[in-house]
C-alpha cells in the first residue's frame, strides 16, 4: 500500500483541531514540510525544540505535530544562525514536517483542558470555564466535580501523581485541609483567566505561570469574598497530557479512513527548570 | 519635642528614591494620609495587604511604606466592598499614612537589586543591568562577580540561605556542575531583561515570576549561543533585602537632621504560595 | 427597628439608576464608605466638593449621592494634600458614604432631563433627544411641546423662573419675538448635542456649557436652514433639579418596602460664578 | 500707482504672523482668492460668517483677514447649499480674498492677548503664559502687574469697560474684595490652559469659553491651596481687540514699503448671545 | 418651459449612485454650485483638472459630473494658488457645478466596471467581483464570460480596441497562446483586489495600475497552484467607458420626468503618459 | 585553499549596505543558510523566484544575493505549500542560502539608484534626492546633470538603450521637444519621492510603478507652477543596472582580502508584463 500523503494527515488532524478555532493571534497549521509528502511515522511534542528534533530525526518521524508555534510571531529569516532557524534547517534537510496545533486544540472537545482534568482526577463531565460564543462545549479551561470531596493537601497529591514529573511538582496557596470538590483547571498559562465567574466558583484552579501580582490579588480579593485555593503546576506538565489524546484521536481517525500511521509521544521534558534549592531546615 | 510632620519623613524618602525616577506607567508616593500629620512609627513592607494593615495597626504604626502601589491603575473608587478599599478605610480611620517607592527604587543607587544581590553572596562592586540614561549608576537589575567562582549548585544553596524563606525556595535551570563567577539579578519579574546583553553575557541570572516561553525561549537560544543559567525565586524573596537597605537609609538620613523615627520591617511572607507537593519517589 | 444598610440603599437606588446604563467612560456607584455600614439620613447633591462635605458632616449625614462623580478619571492616590484627597479623609472619619449617580441618571426614565423639562415649563409627554438603542423611552436629553405657543422672551423669563438661581442666569440666542412650542432641553454640557436632528427640529434648545464655536456654527447653519434658538444655563442650575426628583424616588421605593430614611436636597450653589460685571450704559 | 497685490500684502501678514508658529491642527493663510488679483481695501474680523461677507462686498473689500478659520477641519466641499460654501461663492463672485491668522497671531509678539491685556488695563511689560519653546517672548497667553492693586470688583469693572460690549458682559468667580495686582490673560476659550503655572501663580485670570468642570476643579483646588479668581469673557469680545491692532501693524508696515491701503475693523458682534435673562427679585 | 435646478439632476443621480454606497474615506456629491442653479448642459469627464474645466467653459456647460474627486482628503483652502483651486475659482466664476460619483458608481448597478466588460467584449451576465453586503447585485469589479473561448492574444487584441486609445495601450502578463474565457475586470487601481476568489478563479483579469510587487507575487503563487493572466490597461481607459452609460442613464431617466437636459462626454485623454520609447531592435 | 565561509562573504557585503540603513519596515539580511557553510559561487538578482532558484541550482551557487526580500513581513511558515515556502526547501536542500540587501542598497553611496543614474546617461557627480539625516553622501534616489542639454525625445531614446530590456520600455509624462538637463532617479517604486523639492526642480524624473493619481496630481501642480516630466520604466529594470555593481563591489573587496569567489548576474527578466497590445492605427 502506498504511502499516505501529508495533506490526509492535515485533513484528520484539523477534523479535530479546525484552524477557525484558533485565536486571531495565533500561528497555527504547517510549519515547514510539503503537503504532498509521504507520512508513516508521526511525532507528538509539546514544544518545536531542538531536542525534540533530534528526537524526530532519530526514530525517523516523517512528521512533528507540536502544541507550540514555533514562531508565534512572523519571522523574516529561517537563517540556521539562530536555534529556530537551525531546527527548520534540519527538519527540511530530513523531509520532516513540523504541524502546529495551539488555540484550536485548547478550545477543542476534547482538547488540552479535557485531558489535563482527567490527568487530575475528574471523572464526570467536564464544561468549559469560557464557552466559545459559537459552540459552547467547546472553550478554554474545563471545570467538573471531584466523585467526592476530599481535602486540598489530598489533591493536590492526586493531581501530581497524574501530571508528568517536574523537578518542583506543584505550588498550592490555600489551606491543606480546605475542602474542594469543583476543580476548575486550564493547561499552560492561565493568568488571564483568573477573572472568569467560573473560576471564581470553583474551590480551586489548576493552571500554570501564575505570576505574584495576579496570584496575590486574586488570592487577597479571594480571602476577602470567598474564593478557590490556587494550584501552579509546570505550563509543559499541564499540556503533556494532550499529547495521547491527540496521537490517539489522529491514529484511530486515520484507521477508521484504512490509513495506518504509527505514533510516538515524546517524553522529552522542555519545563526549563531541571533543579530546584530550599533552606535544609 | 514635637513629632516630625509626614512631609519631612517624605522629603527624606524621596531625596533616596525620587519619584521622578520612577517608569511612565507607575504610581509612586503618598496613597492616603495627610502630609501634615505627624509620625513616629513606620513599617516597611513588600505588599500593602490587609495582613501588613493589620501589623501597622497593632503596632501603633503612622506610617507603611511599601514598594508595590496599591492602585497601580487609577481607581474611581475606594468602597470598604473591597480588598483594597478596606484597607483605604482601616488606615484613614486608624490615621496610618501610606507610601509607595517602586521603580523609583528599584532604579536607586542603592536600589532593590543592590539589596538582592548582596543577600545571594555578591560582595564587590555592581553595575545596572540596564543603565538609566542619565545617570548610568542607577537602573534596572545589578551585575556583579563573586569573590570566587563556585559551581552553580553552590551558588543556589548559598542564595536559597541568604533569601527570606518561601515554602517553594528556588527554581534552577542549568548544569549543576556549571561554575560560575558573574552573578546577574533582578528584583521582582524579569522576562522582560531576559534580552539585555549584560543578563546575556553573564554566567547565571536570577530573577522573579520567569515564565515558561521566555524562559524556554531564552535557554534555546542559550544553548545554541551560550548564556547564562536562570534561577527563578519568589517575587515577593527578590524584593524583601530592600526592606531593612530602605528603613536604615531612611532613620539614618532623619538622625542627621535630628529627626528621630521608630522602623520596623515586616517579616509578613505575602508570597502565594503556602506548600507545595511532589511525587514521593 | 434596626437601621437600613447602605447596601440596601444603594439597591434602591441602581433599580431607577441602573449602573449598566452609564457611558463606558463615566464613573458611577459607590466612591466610598462600607456597603454594611447603617444608613438614616441620606444628602442629595450635584458636586462632590468640600461645602457638601461640610454639610453633610453638619446635619449628620450617612450617605451623600452626588451626580457627578469625584473622580471621573482613575486616581492613584487619595492622599489628604489635595481637595478631593481631603474630602475623602473627612467622609471616612466621618463614617459617610458618597454615591455617584451620573450618566445613568442622565439616560433613566425619569431622569436628570425630564426634571430639567418640567422644571422650565413643559407638561406634556416627553421624549428622549437621543434615544438609547434598548430602551427608546431612555435616553439623553428631553424634548417636548409647552402647553400653549410662547414667544422665545416670555419662555426665557418662565424658564429662568423654574431653574435654581444663578449670578448671571441665562443667555439666550434667537430673536425675542420668535414664537416657540418645541422645546428641548439637555441638563449638563450641551455641545455634543447640537447635532441631533431632534435638536435641530426643535424651536428652541435649552442646556449648558455652550461655547463659542459649536453654538456660533450652529446658529450660522441654522440661519442659513432654519433652525432652534439656544438658552445656555448654568451647568449646575439644568442638573439641580434632578435631586428632589431622585430623593423622592428613593425615599418612596424604600417607604414601599417599609425602610424609613430621611433625605434632604443641598441648596448649596456650586456654579462657578459668584457676581457679574456689565457696562453702565 | 498700480494696485498692490495680494501676495505682497500676504508677506506683510506673514512678517506679523508666521504661519509655522501655528499649531499643528490649525489651518491658516488664505482661503480663497488669487494671490495676483490687486487688492485695495481690507476689512478685519473674528469670525468669517454671513454677515461679514455681507459687510465686506457693501464696503468693496478686497480681501477679509480673520482670525477664526473658515474650514479649521477639511472639507471636501464648498458647495453653496451650506453657510460656509455660500460664503465661499459670495467671496469669489465679489473677488473678495479670505485670509486667516489664528494660533499663528495668539502666540505673536505682539499678538490677540497682548491687545487683551491693554484692553483690560494693564500697562507694563507683558510676558507669555506659555512660552514657546523657540521664543521666549512669544507664546499663549499674557501676564502682567496692574500699575497699583485694586479689588477684583474694580478689576472687572475696568475690563468690562475696556472690551467690546455683549449682551452679558463678564462672569467672576471670586471674592469682590480680593485685590489684585496679579493679571493673567488669554484670548478665546482658555480651558486647557488653567493647569499652566503662570496661571495658578496670577490673582485673576480673565479667559473665554470657561466650562463647569474645567472651573470648578480649578476653584476648589484653589481654595485649597490658593489661587486665582476667573473671569469668564465672550470669546469674540476677547479676540475683538486684536483686529484694530493687526490693522495698523499692516498698515505701517506696507505705508514703509509705499503701499497705501484702506482698513477697516467690522464691529459687527458675532458672538452667539443676543439677550439675557434673570429673576426679578 | 424654465430650467431644471441642479438639485434636481442631483436627486436623479443619486437614484443611479446612492451616496450611502460609496467607501467611509471617499468624497463624493456636489463640489461646488448652487443646488437652486438652473442646469441645461452637462459634461461628464474622470478626472476634475483644467483641461476639463476649459472645455465646460468653452461648451457654457452648467455642471460637470466626474468619477474622481477633485478633494479626496479635505481641504482648508481654495485659494487660486494651486491647480486645484484655481479651477474651484473658473467654475464658480462661470457658475458651472461639479458633481463627483466615484466609489458609489464603481460599485453601482450599472456601474464603473459593467460599462468596462462590455468595453472589453464581455456580451452576457456579469456578477461583481466582491459583492456588497447588503446587495449582492452591486459590488465592486465584474466577472463573466466570453461568448467562446478564444487566446490570451485575441482577447488582449480585442479589449485594447474597445477601450479609448493611450499611448501605451495594455501590458499583459500571461502566455499569448492561452484559452481564456472567464474575465474579470476591475475599473481603476485594481492592486487591492488580487486577493479575491473571483479573481483567482477567472482566466484572465483586467485592471489598472497594477505594480510591481502585488503583480509578482500574484503571478508567481499563480504559476504555482494556477491562476489568471493580467492585463495592465490606463487607470482613465479603464473609467472612460461608464462616461456615455452615465450620461445616458442619467438623460433617460430625467426624460421620463419631462425633463430633458443636454449630455456630453469628455474626449480629453488623463491619462499622464503621452509617448513611449522602446529600443529599435 | 579551504572554502570561505558565508558569513565572511555576509561581513563583507554588510561593509557596502550596511543593515542598520534599512528602513524599519524592511527586513534585510540572511534569510536561509547557515553561516558557517563554505561559498565560492553567488548568484545576483532583483527577484528572490523560482526561477532565480532553478538558475542558482543549475549553476551551482552557493548563495543568492537579492535586493528584494522573500518575506518582506513576516511569516508564521515556510511550508512547500507556497511558492515561497517551496523556494525555501529547494534552497536549503540545495545548500543554497539567500540573502537580501533592500533598502540599505538603495541608500548606500554606491547604491542602487547611482548605478540606475549610470545607466541611462548621467556622467557627472551625483547627489541623493533625499540625503540620509546621519550622513548626506548616502540616501534615496540620485539626482545630476546630463553633459549636455538633450531633448526629452532623445535623453528617453538613450535612457530605454541603457536599461535592460523589457516588453514595454518606457512611458514618458511630457513634451518631446523639452530641453533637459537636470535629471533625478529613484530604482523601484517612486510615487512617494514625488513631494521631494529635488524632485520638483529637475527636468525629468525617471522611476517605476508611477499610477495615475499620484501622476496626475504631481503633472497638474507641475503644469501649474512649473515642474519635472516624468518617465516611467519597469520596477525590475531600474534596480537590475545594481546587480553588476554589487558583483564587482563584492568581488573587488573580497579579493582585497585575499578571498576568491565566482560572481554571476541573473538575466532572467522578473518584470510582470510578457506582452504588450495596442491598436493597429
Amino acid at each position: 500500500m502506498s504511502p499516505t500523503a501529508l495533506s490526509a494527515i492535515i485533513a484528520e488532524l484539523e477534523s479535530s483541531y479546525d484552524p477557525a478555532w484558533a485565536e486571531p493571534w495565533d500561528a497555527v497549521g504547517l510549519v515547514c514540510g510539503d503537503p504532498a509528502q509521504p507520512v508513516r511515522k508521526i511525532l507528538f511534542a509539546v514544544d518545536p525544540v531542538a531536542a525534540v528534533g533530534g528526537e524526530a530525526v532519530a526514530w525517523g518521524a516523517d512528521l512533528i505535530v507540536t502544541h507550540h508555534p514555533l514562531y508565534l510571531r512572523g519571522t523574516t529569516t529561517v537563517a540556521a544562525g539562530t536555534a529556530k532557524g537551525a531546527l527548520v534547517h534540519t527538519l527540511i534537510k530530513n523531509d520532516i514536517a513540523l504541524y502546529t496545533a495551539h488555540t484550536n486544540a485548547d478550545v477543542a472537545d476534547p482538547g488540552v483542558s479535557d485531558a489535563l482534568a482527567r490527568a487530575v482526577g475528574l471523572a464526570g463531565p467536564l464544561r468549559p470555564l469560557q464557552p466559545s460564543p459559537d459552540d459552547p462545549r467547546r472553550g478554554l479551561g474545563r471545570v467538573g466535580e471531584l466523585e467526592s470531596p476530599m481535602t486540598l493537601r489530598d489533591f493536590t497529591r492526586q493531581a501530581v501523581r497524574g501530571l508528568p514529573r517536574t523537578t518542583w511538582g506543584l505550588r498550592v496557596a490555600g489551606e491543606p485541609t480546605r475542602v474542594v470538590r469543583t476543580v476548575a483547571v486550564s493547561g499552560g498559562a492561565g493568568d488571564s483567566l483568573l477573572g472568569l465567574g467560573a473560576v471564581r466558583a470553583a474551590d480551586v484552579f489548576l493552571t500554570a505561570d501564575l505570576r505574584h501580582h495576579p496570584s496575590a490579588e486574586f488570592l487577597q480579593s479571594g480571602a476577602f469574598g470567598g474564593g478557590p485555593a490556587l494550584v501552579d503546576a509546570a505550563h509543559w506538565a499541564t499540556e503533556w497530557p494532550w499529547l495521547p489524546q491527540a496521537a490517539e484521536l489522529l491514529a484511530s481517525g486515520l484507521a477508521a479512513k484504512g490509513i495506518n500511521v504509527e505514533t510516538r509521544v515524546s517524553r522529552t521534558v522542555t519545563d526549563p527548570w531541571t533543579t530546584t534549592a530550599q533552606c535544609e531546615d
